[in-house]
């Protein structure tokens, strides 16, 4: 790469390459694209792009379903692959979701399972065998970049994989594409110099939120059965910089709880803690599952409204009100959090966010010389701390985190389980999905980052035009900061968040990620039930 | 506590309040103070001051073998407490030990377990009913200040309890004695200006080492059955400030290995996680004893003879050999570890501890007046970081921690286990004891706080003037560093360092404690076999 060139020519550059690596054959006609409806999810089905066999295998949801079918020789990874790699390229015209395109080394990799798999009568190397997986532009890939959404950091080929993608090729997991996400990562949109902006799917007018907007975008899309992303303040649900403070974590996007058990319970069983540092010696435990497949135990989930800061918007309201009661239904117990303490959360997190003055992106950009994005959460001058001062904002952080806990433990004072409560149902945004260039507050997710929570994330309800319109409860809520006021001018009414699915966080304690999937099941099963009454 | 004290008043009158607290009838006469052997381990014993009942409730060395006797009525907790209480009396006048007497809170404590224990027709509280516990005094107790080596402490009475010495009450313990620390904890001695030096039981001419020295020496007088240290650098083997690249962590220091894993099972099995952040749901491994118990499966010990920085004192040369030989003899495989990255280790270590520039320390200084002790490793203007200074640094710690991995990952190409290196026997220092106001290097223990490796410590060989004269190898070896220098010029010969014990460390990967605890426990009963034949 020239260093005459700009940083426009630069991203330029990467986007055409990008194109050009999608084979003509999977190109979307210009008829197509001049007249897309504002939710594309079904663009995929009737572009005529995709085969019956394409579309036979990337409609089928389930991981444990498609690779029953590989290892029975019903269809070949290359098959699989090839499905996969059709579909992605599809999303990537519609909404601008892909960083990186691997489709030759992809069918490459296929073409070797299959050998294997034919020269040893019809065995498999693992539990992901011919399954194609994709990855935020986070995670590092032998032999292509891994531009985290700077253009300096374009034409530095990395020389080995992340720990997570080699334990997954292990598993004999295919790699396809890299998934896009903002620039800094401190965005919740995906939108960068590099790669432009990523819309939503289901409604191409809004962002697909962020950081990890690629891979979700790609997700509704059914370009991926299933995808990681990271996540520090909400982006999911790899490490940024070597901040510490807030542990930046990794986490599974799929289409189904099943699939997110699936791939966890086979990356834990192969011990990655043997080759990862941050990885706890924790094996997985199938037994937190238990009282979810018996339904013999009552539950009690904790339910948050409103965290202080933002209101959230009718849909949303709908569908905390839907998962109670449909998980009352069930027989469970739902029991109001106390959310007094949560701005107290959003506080110092901004401060460990922000305690390098921004000097960890501002090193990024100017190796290119690119502008920062509007909107980005980063330090700056006034934010810098001293070490000592960012020790100072890790004791508070250990102070609110006795804290947390004893009100945790307080809660079997007012459930009829025994129990402190079992998990947290919450809004995992005010909105149901946001515009661009909408700065949203942290104030639903955080808490999971500042505590290191296990967190899911699972759709609820779909925005009802009808249902969904303003209401005198959401009209006159008092204005609780200037996010909440910024809020309540976004949302003119539900006509604009058509199509959206919101979805609802299941919180547990920190290091009980099975029973938060378990719960999450147990709320799923619940809606699934009641919806149908 | 008036303000127009000086900081040496206040010193003193803690002092003098703590041999206050010390009944007249436990008070050492002035005919044994002035004739004090150089190892005064055996005073205790031929003081006059302890009973028949005292010495032979305090020379039992095995807390389930106490707490036995207690929970069959043989003793009461009212005697045990007193016998410990006493010897703690007698250990503080011996080698100045103690930072906080709470005889009188012991014996109330003591009594209502007794009253329980009656009332109740026999039960316990709990696994530790009656057993008298001691923390350094970096852990908190409501009532009482945790000065924490700093003047400037004293008078902040404390309102709660640390959330182990919750645990530790709730399990049946009693509290009788906080321990010294040095002042800034970053010392290897244990020195401060508000309660001087601690002194070495075996030797009084050296130190007792540090952070931890207190409770060190308290246990060899066996003033204590068990108790709890924290280790940041090597201090046992409470969180200093806020600062989190390297975890502080707590552990125990007592008598024998069979208390080490009493004790931390019971803890474990307290689910402390429920009620402590940072701990993790990481239940009591039983099965990680399993290989120790059957004596079946051979084992692969790494050993690691030279740091890269300060070449180990011929005592320490004959432990690692005496344990070496051990080992083999008993069935178990040794091979030597590869210590070449071990500098980078030390380098990154120093960089995170200095990073605050001193501001940490200098701050609780500030409070009293008092000046710093020399030898304190504290930053300085010039050490100071930024936060993205920290960060890069916690970046290079990250890369150093997966190749480290990586190097363990492959000791399995050089076992005849199968497996790679079960865990690791080091020098813990390089020398058996250090003269005090001596800087001694932490090369040999960093990499367990760098890395979190599970670590112990065990006696394995006392000095003998014989066998560990100055040898041509010692006498000859190439001057690795600065401290390696000062090392040498320190080990005038053998007789300077006669009775002490020296220890050596196993390491296990990181969250293994209970193999730490197995692996030792092979040792020490390898070497039981091999020195008695």
């Amino acid at each position: 790469m020239s260093s005459t060139e700009t940083w426009q020519e630069k991203a330029n550059k990467k986007r055409s390459s990008l194109y050009q690596l999608i084979p003509q054959a999977w190109r979307l006609s210009d008829l197509i694209l001049q007249s897309l409806p504002k939710d594309c999810t079904m663009v995929p089905v009737t572009c005529g792009i995709l085969s019956e066999l394409d579309l036979e295998i990337t409609e089928i949801d389930d991981i444990d379903e498609l690779s029953c079918r590989i290892a029975n020789g019903i269809y070949s990874a290359v098959q699989v692959t090839e499905a996969y790699c059709k579909r992605a390229a599809i999303a990537h015209q519609l909404v601008n979701c892909l960083a990186e395109i691997l489709f030759t080394q992809a069918l490459d990799r296929a073409r070797s399972l299959d050998e294997y798999f034919k020269s040893t009568g019809g065995k498999t190397i693992g539990p992901l065998h011919g399954i194609p997986i994709s990855f935020k532009d986070q995670f590092n890939i032998k032999g292509v970049e891994t531009a985290m959404g700077y253009i300096g950091y374009l034409g530095i080929i990395l020389d080995h994989n992340s720990i997570l993608v080699d334990c997954i090729l292990s598993l004999g997991a295919v790699l396809y594409v890299k998934t896009a996400l903002p620039q800094s990562i401190m965005l919740a949109e995906t939108r960068s110099n590099l790669l432009g902006e990523t819309r939503n799917p289901r409604n191409r007018e809004l962002s697909c939120g962020g950081s990890s907007g690629g891979e979700g975008a790609l997700s509704a899309l059914k370009g991926s059965i299933c995808g990681f992303g990271t996540d520090i303040g909400g982006s999911v649900r790899t490490p940024a910089a070597g901040q510490e403070s807030v542990p930046s974590v990794v986490g599974p996007i799929s289409r189904s709880l099943g699939n997110i058990r699936t791939i966890l319970k086979a990356i834990t069983e192969s011990k990655t803690w043997l080759i990862d540092p941050k990885v706890h010696n924790i094996p997985w435990r199938e037994e937190m599952f238990q009282f979810q497949e018996g339904q013999k135990n009552k539950l009690c989930f904790g339910v948050i409204r409103f965290d202080q800061h933002v209101h959230i918007s009718p849909p949303v309201q709908r569908a905390i009100d839907t998962a109670i009661s449909a998980v009352r239904i069930a027989g469970h117990e739902v029991v109001e959090w106390d959310t007094s303490d949560n701005l107290q959360c959003i506080e110092i997190l901004s401060k460990m966010y922000l305690a390098d003055g921004g000097k960890d992106v501002e090193t990024a950009l100017e190796i290119s010389g690119e502008p920062k994005q509007p909107g980005i959460y980063i330090g700056s001058k006034e934010t810098e701390l001293s070490v000592y001062e960012n020790w100072q904002v890790n004791l508070a952080r250990n102070a609110y985190a006795i804290k947390y806990l004893e009100k945790w433990n307080k809660t079997r004072e007012i459930t009829t389980t025994g129990r402190p409560v079992d998990g947290i149902i919450s809004p995992v945004n005010a909105m149901p999905a946001y515009p661009t260039r909408f700065m949203i507050s942290i104030g639903y997710t955080g808490i999971a980052n500042l505590l290191q929570l296990s967190s899911i994330v699972l759709p609820v309800i779909r925005v009802d035009t009808v249902l969904d319109q303003i209401n005198d409860g959401y009209r006159n809520s008092q204005i609780a900061s200037e996010s909440d006021q910024a809020a309540k001018n976004a949302y003119k009414g539900s006509e604009a968040f058509e199509n959206i699915i919101v979805g609802l966080q299941i919180m547990c304690r920190r290091l009980e990620e099975e029973k938060a999937i378990a719960m999450a099941m147990v709320l799923e099963q619940a809606l699934q039930s009641y919806q149908s009454k």
